[in-house]
């Protein structure tokens, strides 16, 4: 056996994104990048390619070049998925172009440009029957699947309140260089929902496995000349009667990337703080708080099983970014054994969650925009 | 010179809220407990007077009784003012009966049963040029008034964003025992957003300086039979174009008393919470966030001026509603004494604050029953 | 009944620790202060008298005069206990003098110039047979008491590391004032130990219920010119065989007051700090850490008994003292009416307390000055 | 140019150590795992060489072979340098075989058995002029190189206090399997010292330039029929007479891995905690104190260069882990390119803090038995 073979779409020199898909993807020595169209422009592909010790003959600079050429390798030599983290508009020509071709997709996210990609997306999954994973990174936490197991073991009774918060200030001020993320063209209807606020619902419903089924949003551009929302807070209604807030912000000046969840049920709540990733808060009112720590014996199988050190080793957003890969290898490596893939394998977002995730962006842009309160979530 | 002499109007035996006042009062030997109206009940109104004290002569079981029986003592000898610490519905009948007596007033929030009252007491307040506080406790801690002096003095910026959340858990469960809280013809149209929105609400204006012109809003009743709401969330817009969301609940398991600010202006964003409340963050996108603590010489006067011991000795509650009563305290010998009251002792909430925070307390109300997304807040 | 009536010696004008000790008397409505020699000047006694309203005949500008005096008071008149809040030199020619009168004392730490006054002092309670306090602050904290409960209760297990550290800043340059701390003729024979390093070595004794049995100790003076050591470690060996750790400082530059200690027994760990006293931690290797929180229901008496506020109001150093009074005040209060004092009257450190902790600063100097590795700790 | 080209010796299925450093240095794609002698046993070594891809011909399960094996290769096949990995007791023999076969060697720590093997490997590594790298994982985060740099400036004045500590639970009972770390023949003269102290002692001195001169040292086994230590305090004298103190401890229950490291200059403070590490405290007396936090753009030339992403995004153990493996790859590079590496490459841990590491253990043991207070700090 050998590890699996990756290719790539995007993430050229200096490219955020690309680089952590990368490390994730290596971290633990299953999957090997083997090929990659990472900039459109040939002269900056071929130095990407070099930088990253791979054959020039498999450095691309047209993506459909790549799949083209891939697929008539041999089966043993051929990368056997495709990772994308280019910008959102190329997110779902480039899974399309993977998909005919016959590869398993890995994207960034948000899945796709908007939802008709999006909707289009699941058209072609379901046709060609390959694999799809959706690097909603927060979910691979091992702390995260511990408070999810939690909630769906029933440990805090019925869930009656969600807060999940995501603020930002790196684009507090306009930026002096181009940010393809205010760009309509390039990142969609949205900017702080689009690239934060989809985290905060996906991680809401990840944790209380509950359906967000109504919001009332109030999106803002504070930026002047800012064409995208660059904050938003949205009420939120779920499926069994629990109420919640999600506010996302690229404007709270100071903030990093502080994204955290509270989720209140009617027995006990719980509190998850991703610049924290490695504690977990259990609170109860009749007895003292909990703090639980990544890497001990008393946390569950999901959060056992993602975790690489022992407690006090802090593991953090690579570490749990590549959870995504690992979850995605063994979805792989089961559909060529020709068996189930391991249950943690399971928890992995994938078109689903791009579905939803794309209907909540147009949502909180449409519900901003409207005189009508409440806007019901559609379902896809 | 004496110790301003105080009377009392509620607080009997085991009533939480008497005994803070009678502290805060008490801890800076400037105010002397002279007479009070613990209770109704004759019995228990003469074994509150006797633990704290007073000459049985001067404890009454009614309050109507108290002012008169106290306006005809000596003026060396009668009350100054009274402590108002009974359930809402008595707020204005026992402030009524205080400023007709010739007393100022020092009320317990929300200042009055309804917003029609507030108004009233308002008239009642310009009629007799008597004096009122309102004790919007969190606006006593001296961090808050550095909050809001570095607001006010342009050091965020213009502000963008104000996030205020006030979560507690001990209406979890439906209690065993009466809550006064929970019933409407104590408390008025609102347990959630009566008790403690109302704080929150108060402390977003009072650190920013800014006035709520717009709400949405979402209150909910968790426990099953309760009347009045235990939760809400509130989407705030504020006069200068900065917007908002407002949290408080009293189901949220675990949660004690965990009122929190974060401002975000233009250049910087703050960050206080009532249950660290000796330290300040401000926050900064290009350089290190400082965390500043009470009983320093970096922060302004006012926080010093209401500061009893060096940094590292940690001041609290009590203190803080202390801080209030030192302001009251202030205002009543400067008007005796016929001069202008010190600085420091003009940030005291009085009847504008009341009125505000009854109209919040009602348009909250209104607004979450209302399919209007946003409701104007009513200037009174 | 009436308030116990309080005489203080010490703490005019400027003063801080006799502040603290009025605000600590007077905060619960039990104790009145009557008298005072705040000052060995007689102008400044005097405007300290009128500042806290005291009746002029009762302000006095000569500790032995006030003893004489209020001792020739009708017996329902006169102070009933002496608060001793002047520099360290003081403390035992004002307590002798006091009981000598017959006056009950309640003092400022540390208790005595030196250990040989400390021991004379034990003679003198013994011969007559009156009450002393000493005020080390710390113990008066809830989850102090809770700490040393739990630990009591066998809940650690056998303990077997204590570190107590107690870092300060504020001595970390030559200070442009006097400072008696640092004058050996006022302060005694130690400044870091004698202030601030007794209060730790009590501490540590007081949760763990332990002996100290043997010290190494290393004492410095950073600054230039300073006589006395101004930062100190020192190694501990307990009567059951446990280590320690106690450090001491008051040049750590940004250092507030930040006394911590943790416990660690065969079986559970604690920690608590005192500059976020109403958390303690309880730590395990099985199970997760347990965030315990004052005011709530699942502490023991004496935490409970000593809090005045729901769990989430924050109490703070001056409840802290405070609680030290309502012990005294009790012991004073069972003695004149002839009954045992209650059981929540009795840790509040005494004599023992105070002939300890001079013989703390007596051997921890002279440890320091030793090639001798092992110093046993006398037991007087 | 093609990635660099390591062996393994040690770290077969199961092991934790091992794990650790090929995540390292796969993390960033310059490495290669080519090789290993990853157990004695046969089939141990077999399976785990094929979990980890490798060509079977180039799994060994002698170390020696493996030298002899690889060193037969041609120059551009075989490993570049060799990584160990195993029980403290076998760290010399191999990098004794792979400098004498020619290769580079990158060990973990602590760098040999004894400090005679220390001093013997120092010898090897002068005749042979071959690479030596120790993983002092601590050194690697980002923050502890910014924490060392702030010193280097001057940014803390003249440092005057050290305290640093590493207090774990995990050896608080006696185990139930065989734990290496206990036995000496294959740990050594230490348990808690040789695994954590070691670690501490190297902070103190990587952060501060300073080196520690005199110790007083007091180690225990506090579990029955233990041989070696499992718990430590160290009082240190450093080189430019600033004083510490160094905490190391296995028995501290429920602590993981809470190494911690606070420093104290004449003008400032700083702190930095293991668990926590992408924050680092600053601290004044006169203004507030600085929370520096990884990725941001006001950090120093190393932090910077040794952080993979932007604010927020918590990098943890394994990325620090990496970073050495970063500098080694950096330094084995430029070897072969016969160029100077470049600066940020020359804070790894050497030959140096090897011996100085060995010192510190075999001293700290020899000085807890010693009744002489203080123990010379021998230069080798």
């Amino acid at each position: 056996m050998s590890k699996l073979r990756m290719g790539m779409v995007g993430g050229g020199e200096g490219a955020f994104i690309g680089e952590v898909h990368r490390i994730a993807a290596a971290i633990d020595g299953e999957i090997e990048l083997v090929c990659g169209a990472f900039s459109s422009d040939p002269e900056r592909a071929k130095r990407s390619g070099q930088a990253l010790y791979l054959a020039p003959e498999r450095v691309y600079s047209d993506f459909r070049q790549m799949m083209e050429s891939e697929a008539a390798l041999p089966e043993n030599e051929r990368m056997q998925f495709v990772a994308i983290v280019t910008p959102n508009h190329l997110h779902f020509p480039v899974a399309e172009a993977a998909l005919k071709a016959g590869f398993h997709v890995m994207s960034d996210k948000p899945a796709t440009l908007n939802l008709e990609e999006a909707l289009k997306l699941k058209t072609l999954l379901e046709e060609t029957g390959l694999l799809y994973g959706l690097t909603h990174t927060y979910t691979g936490y091992p702390l995260v699947k511990e408070a999810r197991a939690r909630v769906a073991e029933g440990k805090l009774g019925k869930i009656r309140k969600v807060v999940v918060e995501y603020p930002q200030g790196w684009l507090a001020e306009a930026p002096e260089d181009d940010i393809w993320r205010l760009d309509p063209a390039k990142s969609g209807c949205s900017s702080c929902m689009g690239d934060i606020g989809v985290h905060a619902a996906n991680l809401a419903e990840f944790v209380t496995g509950l359906e967000i089924t109504e919001i009332c949003a109030d999106l803002t551009s504070f930026v002047e000349g800012r064409v995208l929302d660059d904050d938003g807070s949205v009420l939120l209604r779920f499926n069994n009667g629990a109420k919640g807030v999600l506010m996302a912000s690229q404007v709270s000046v100071g903030e990093e990337n502080a994204l955290k969840i509270r989720v209140y049920g009617e027995t006990a709540g719980l509190e998850w703080s991703q610049q924290e990733p490695n504690t977990l808060w259990l609170k109860y009112n009749d007895k003292p708080t909990e703090m639980l720590r990544t890497g001990y014996g008393y946390l569950g199988e999901m959060a056992t099983t993602y975790t690489r050190t022992p407690h006090g080793h802090p593991e953090g957003y690579l570490e749990a970014f590549a959870n995504l890969y690992v979850a995605f290898a063994e979805q792989v490596r089961a559909r060529e054994e020709g068996r189930e893939p391991a249950e943690s394998a399971i928890d992995l977002p994938g078109i689903d969650a791009a579905v939803r995730g794309m209907t909540f962006i147009e949502l909180a842009v449409a519900a901003s925009a409207s005189d009508v309160k409440w806007q019901p979530f559609p379902v896809n």
